[in-house]
């Protein structure tokens, strides 16, 4: 069975061919392997977990952003200052995924002896899905915090202005015999990816999503490329929004709402569950949760109560054994990449 | 002019008489006078900000509380264990607002000399609103953040079972020469107590607030109280929902879901803003970013932009100058109180 399996419009790629395709795409242009391997990890494993958005569809993005020498893809990031608890990490511009990596590792190592570690990092490029980094946490029975300011994008509560990043956050709480609880969302309503993918489909936008160039209520995705704007999740969506601009712009020295200097800046802490309870009985109490809540009686229309990041996981099940739909268009762009670095697609045979 | 002036439907009383008022009911009722100045300084602090139901109203609920025994008006909170950067306070079961200012005031203590400190409280009766343990910190230059599991009334995302608190969270921020940013809100799309005002006034709910008993949705105040349970404030709610369960509840020890044993079960944090940059640096961005906000030209419809804590100052500064009001019923509820324990509002005469 080939790995890559062409159909009139959409290419099905298995995980793993994907991914040295796509190391091996980004070593070309310059990236040492092992920070390839690591980019090219992050974007398939948005892919597998549903997050097309974040996932190889950036290929062709970061590589023009290596052209621009914006993406700097030989360097790596560097522990700019530390304390016992905190520390700040320069990522001198190289891929964005290896700053995240090594900051909330180093929360982790901080969190390991005295209860909280909390790292901020800075000059990075894109880090992906935020949820990659508290899973990380995760992995060492701590609960994970991670969230990134980035470019003015969306409008503050009642107004018509970019002056706001997407702004995501993720918590990631692990849990014993149950499945960890990954949430994962941005603090506007929708990210611009999403709606980009409903004006191809000509669906209507719930409300709240965008407002238009008069700063007018629309449903419309076609007003968001015609000078209008993206709006937060609700007034709570502004307050949350607002404090990552602080904690990804204010106090990284970025820079906040429109004058926000970085790509993305970066909060993340690490909870050791450990330092404050017995692991034992915290596990049991978030596996308790997590089974009241999918054993919860569905509320009508719907089938079913699931826990954060059950949603991601079904997908990666289903992704991991049927292999990842790429569209055509996409596929294209990425070939076009792959030639002019003359990386083939691999096949495994048969 | 008396302190306290009858209207026909309402009472219109001074902040500090009714401070004053409020504090000799829970002397009265064998609190020490310390513990009771600070009580009836954040309840009458919440009516000033116009979150009434956090405010007064509350007088009789916690003299009940007495009663059954459930909050011991003489007990003080301890710190039950800490470490440089993290504590744990026992709140023993006396009023809440005492453990909840000892646990801000350690978190910033711990704060000041290693970055972040990080707090826990448990056996802590109800401790108000949470933005006034944010604004704590805000006035020692921090970041402050609160949160606090609740007995169990919301119903997960696509569920119908009442299994999570309301958990509110908030976070300060300071400023320079603005006013600081004071995000507070429930994970749940509202308050009990606001549907029950909707509910007198004849209002419909906007969709997303309540299911029914048969977990459909609705928008009919009623029917919260015919077997129907309050809803998260769409999936993002349930999201942060579950964070403070685990937060307040896991991490605490103090239990999950409707297994929650507690009244209010706390996780404070102070983050000292001078210890990741500088203090001017930082002040001068969220003074931009205020600016920045409250310049943006509103969205049709609105006739201007806020940033969070705006419309609790502004109420604040109308409800000192002019009193604050306070409706027929829930006045004779106090006075019931007052007159039990032979207590007489003042009046400052003229």
């Amino acid at each position: 069975m080939a790995a890559f399996r062409a159909s009139c419009l959409m290419h099905r790629v298995e995980a793993g061919p994907l991914r040295r395709f796509t190391s091996q795409i980004f070593a070309a242009a310059g990236t040492p392997a092992d920070i390839a391997d690591t980019v090219a990890e992050f974007l398939v494993r948005a892919n597998l977990c549903g997050v097309d958005s974040h996932g190889v569809i950036r290929i062709p993005e970061y590589i023009e952003e290596i052209d621009a020498g914006h993406v700097k893809p030989s360097e790596r990031p560097r522990i700019a200052k530390q304390t016992a608890t905190t520390g700040m990490i320069d990522g001198r511009w190289g891929f964005g995924q290896p700053s995240g990596v090594m900051a909330m590792e180093l929360a982790v190592k901080k969190a390991r002896k005295h209860g909280v570690g909390t790292v901020l990092a800075v000059r990075t490029n894109h880090i992906g899905r935020v949820a990659d980094y508290t899973e990380l946490a995760v992995r060492h029975n701590m609960i994970g915090i991670a969230m990134t300011n980035c470019g003015p994008a969306v409008a503050p509560w009642q107004g018509m202005d970019k002056l706001l990043g997407t702004n995501p956050m993720s918590f990631g709480i692990p849990a014993g015999k149950e499945d960890p609880i990954i949430a994962d969302f941005a603090t506007s309503a929708s990210s611009e990816g999403k709606i980009r993918v409903m004006r191809t489909k000509g669906m209507a936008l719930p409300p709240g999503w965008v407002l238009d160039r008069d700063g007018g209520p629309s449903t419309d995705p076609a007003v968001l490329y015609e000078g209008g704007v993206l709006q937060t999740f609700g007034i709570r969506g502004y307050m949350l929004n607002l404090v990552v601009e602080t904690l990804g712009g204010a106090l990284t020295g970025e820079g906040v709402s429109d004058e926000f200097k970085g790509v993305n800046g970066i909060f993340m802490q690490a909870i050791n569950v450990k330092h404050f309870t017995s692991l034992r009985s915290f596990t049991a109490s978030i596996d308790k949760m997590v089974k009241k809540m999918r054993s919860s009686r569905p509320a009508k229309g719907f089938t079913e109560v699931l826990v954060p990041g059950d949603p991601e996981r079904r997908t990666m099940r289903e992704r991991e054994l049927n292999g990842i739909e790429i569209n055509d268009a996409i596929w294209d762009s990425i070939m076009q990449v792959a030639k002019r670095f003359g990386v083939k697609p691999q096949t495994t045979g048969a």
